[in-house]
């Protein structure tokens, strides 16, 4: 603690690093690529997979595991998939190590290599696939709705803490449907509950929509996304969810008996988040004291100080504390009391502050005496006294309100980085003089998409769901059915 | 639904794949020794899971998490673990897939070769200890009382669900302190939150004890465990504590500086429990009917199942059914209704003895008229007419009583398979035609152990913390200070 962050106007991604540092969310390991992901910040990790897991079981998804290694041929199976997928994979050959001959330590087991090379997996629809060929025979088995919490690895040759890493934590969805129409109802009713998720429980307003055939998943007909834009005016994809038609079907032969008596193709569904939304979290609501954390995924809500200026006063000080806190656990806050001596108090607002715990309450002497006590709020660094009596009523309310307040100062910002251009030289000084979310035509081809990405930088983040009005791409000038949102992007 | 399952009498290894199998708890991959686990068996290694982490969190530690990967040196540091760890390992060489020439799908890429490989973590001492370095240097960050959820790897080649797999699911704790007592007392503690765990939700009785020097982890001083005993008269070791000594501080060079101002190297110790617990749950308690399992870890608790005679009563019958199913959820009893029609009652009370659902209530529309239920109980297999009222009360006692019943039916069981033994004639005809734990003199070295493992295949299972009476070696005749626990095992 007590480290210095580099402010957001001098360097933003060290900024970004100094916090996730600092705060103790996160470091590089001794392996290339992947991180360790340090207590408190796998205790947000925690607090957001058990509310996402709550949500997918309330819309009737169960848990299952499936293997960590998938055999090479499985990727071949699926054509534009493996044709699409960054080929980037950790790949093991053997399954035996052996004493050095020189005794220097250990080396790999020429004699134990594998007869086809197994991936760990950079997702799991293959091995998925294949695995549901043996549990679905009829309509009875259907709809097939599952989900895995899984680590996976992808290559990545630039990573950077949560927002890529070679090793990362998410969950992937990996439903089954005996109707086109279910499967579709499917993958947007899980880019809803990433919408819902995303608005409610980390306050940060989302853009709902479809990505171009160019920046589809592997394998998907459609893929359904939510953007969020983060203080810099980047914009960073959240979620996906996709609808894979009958495609891994096919390549894995899944068929079933329908109620017709026809043998069919099952239709299929695919989505995931992971712990990226970790690095969207940081960069929604951070500032340049630090962390800040809306209180529904704070792993602290509330922290106790005690502040003893001398002995006399502190079992008074500790026993109106104690009372306060018993108060605050009555209604279900999350408290922390911080009564080690080995800190300064100055020094623990400060850790406290740098931490994103909502809410801070010192209570001195004074306090004790006067029947009050000093109330911080992380997000707007204000500070005031209060009265002791209803404390708890107060601070829940309080909490509600920092919670609103954080979604909204990040809609706020992301209503004041959001532009309309109808001209070339408009969208080329939006994007690269202002940043943000620009809505502008766009002829539909992916030959213009990958001409504005070569001269800005900027990709299409989505096209939204809604209708919109025709016009004429910003580029080419030819029709255009709709506005879609282009923005550099994490 | 409806398959066979294999009595216990006559096989006893096919009746546990039998019901791993019917009761849809898991199954073999198309990757070698890995398993899938399918949905229900998922829920209950949930609740186990949530359970733990819940009493992990209340003995004061965190959770983290680290690499999946370790680089291969880091194996070769602390000299007793390198030695002592199975070197079955999967091994990552390359680190990228292309096209092949030939286009018939994907190859390795030669040209991605790592210039050191990386292992898929069978344990990750070594990786946390590295990490910790950095993480501890004064008396102040210690103790650190970490824990990491995680598949690990190890390239088992006799695979059995949940018993022995190549991939597996396990927690491992990882703590640092600052003296040895404090490790110790750490690892004593672990230990009994396993016992407990066993004992309170998995109604499985388990024994306390140290391993012999031969069984021990490889780089601990000392390791702890619990020991359940199969229905078959085998041992199953459920958990295991370590206390690492300095041993793996010294092999990363992990010191603090003391209260007393000295350079100190830190204390450690590890503990873990894995999907294995799956297999002692299912061992411990099922019958030739299928899974039973313990109220506490049941994903379901209460079955409710209308029986329809003919559609006239059928909406009364669902009204009644629904009004009970109000009183159990309201006093948090897990329910299911099945009230679907695609199956008869018949095939459902099968399938839900299958599964090993605690308690099943019928209702058909003599139940109505009479304000009656048949309340049937799958441990005993016993059903009885019972009357509506004070229904969730009772019910709610009724799976207390079976939670007891089962853990004291295995505590029977143990007894009835526990024998003392002085002679070795006695020990050769325990171990070969009764099974169970025997109780008897060892000599204290690693020789003694071997010869009577080669000669009965019964291994050392634990010696018991408590003081025992001095006696003399069952084998060689020389002293013993106390008896020892033999048993074959899982």
């Amino acid at each position: 603690m007590g480290s210095k962050i580099t402010p957001r106007s001098e360097n933003y991604s060290q900024w970004y690093i100094d916090i996730v540092q600092n705060a103790g969310l996160a470091e590089n390991s001794a392996v290339r690529g992947c991180m360790v992901i340090k207590p408190y910040g796998f205790a947000i990790w925690e607090r957001m997979r058990d509310e996402l897991d709550r949500m997918f079981k309330e819309t009737g998804h169960s848990n299952a595991y499936f293997p960590i290694f998938i055999p090479k041929s499985f990727f071949s199976k699926e054509a534009s998939h493996v044709e699409g997928f960054a080929k980037e994979c950790a790949v093991v050959t053997h399954y035996r190590l052996k004493n050095a001959p020189d005794g220097s330590g250990v080396v790999v087991d020429e004699d134990a290599k594998l007869e086809e090379e197994l991936i760990v997996r950079p997702t799991s629809e293959t091995i998925i696939w294949d695995t549901y060929r043996s549990w679905i025979q009829s309509y009875r088995d259907l709809p097939l709705l599952i989900n895995q919490w899984a680590n996976v690895v992808r290559w990545e040759m630039r990573t950077r803490l949560f927002l890529r890493t070679a090793e990362f934590l998410w969950q992937e969805g990996h439903t089954a449907h005996a109707t086109e129409t279910e499967a579709i109802e499917e993958a947007e009713r899980m880019l809803g509950v990433y919408a819902s998720f995303a608005e409610d429980w980390m306050a940060m307003p989302v853009l709902k929509g479809v990505k171009s055939a160019n920046e589809r998943f592997a394998g998907a007909v459609e893929t359904y996304c939510i953007e969020a834009l983060m203080q810099d005016g980047k914009a960073l994809q959240a979620g996906t969810s996709h609808f894979l038609g009958q495609n891994f079907a096919k390549a894995f032969d899944v068929k079933f008996l329908s109620n017709e008596n026809q043998l069919e193709y099952v239709w299929a569904t695919s989505w995931g988040v992971s712990t990226r939304l970790m690095g969207a979290l940081i960069m929604t609501h951070s500032d340049d004291k630090g962390l800040v954390l809306p209180p529904t995924l704070a792993p602290i809500q509330v922290v106790l100080v005690p502040i003893f200026k001398n002995e006399e006063m502190k079992p008074k000080i500790l026993e109106y504390l104690k009372g306060i806190e018993a108060e605050l656990k009555e209604k279900k806050i999350v408290v922390k009391v911080d009564d080690s001596e080995n800190y300064s108090p100055g020094y623990k607002f400060a850790e406290y502050e740098m931490k994103g715990v909502p809410v801070r309450i010192a209570i001195g002497a004074r306090d004790v005496e006067n029947n009050t006590v000093e109330v911080a709020r992380r997000d707007t660094l204000t500070k005031e006294s209060a009265g002791r009596e209803g404390i708890a009523d107060r601070i829940f309310a309080l909490l509600v309100d920092i919670q609103r307040n954080l979604y909204q100062k990040a809609l706020e910002l992301r209503k004041n980085l959001t532009y309309s251009v109808d001209t070339w030289d408009e969208f080329v000084d939006v994007i690269e003089n202002k940043g943000g979310f620009v809505y502008a035509h766009w002829d539909g081809t992916t030959e213009t998409e990958e001409k504005i990405k070569e001269l800005t930088k900027a990709t299409i983040r989505l096209i939204p769901l809604e209708e919109g009005e025709a016009g004429n791409c910003v580029l080419t000038g030819k029709p255009s059915a709709k506005r879609v949102v282009f923005a550099k992007a994490y």
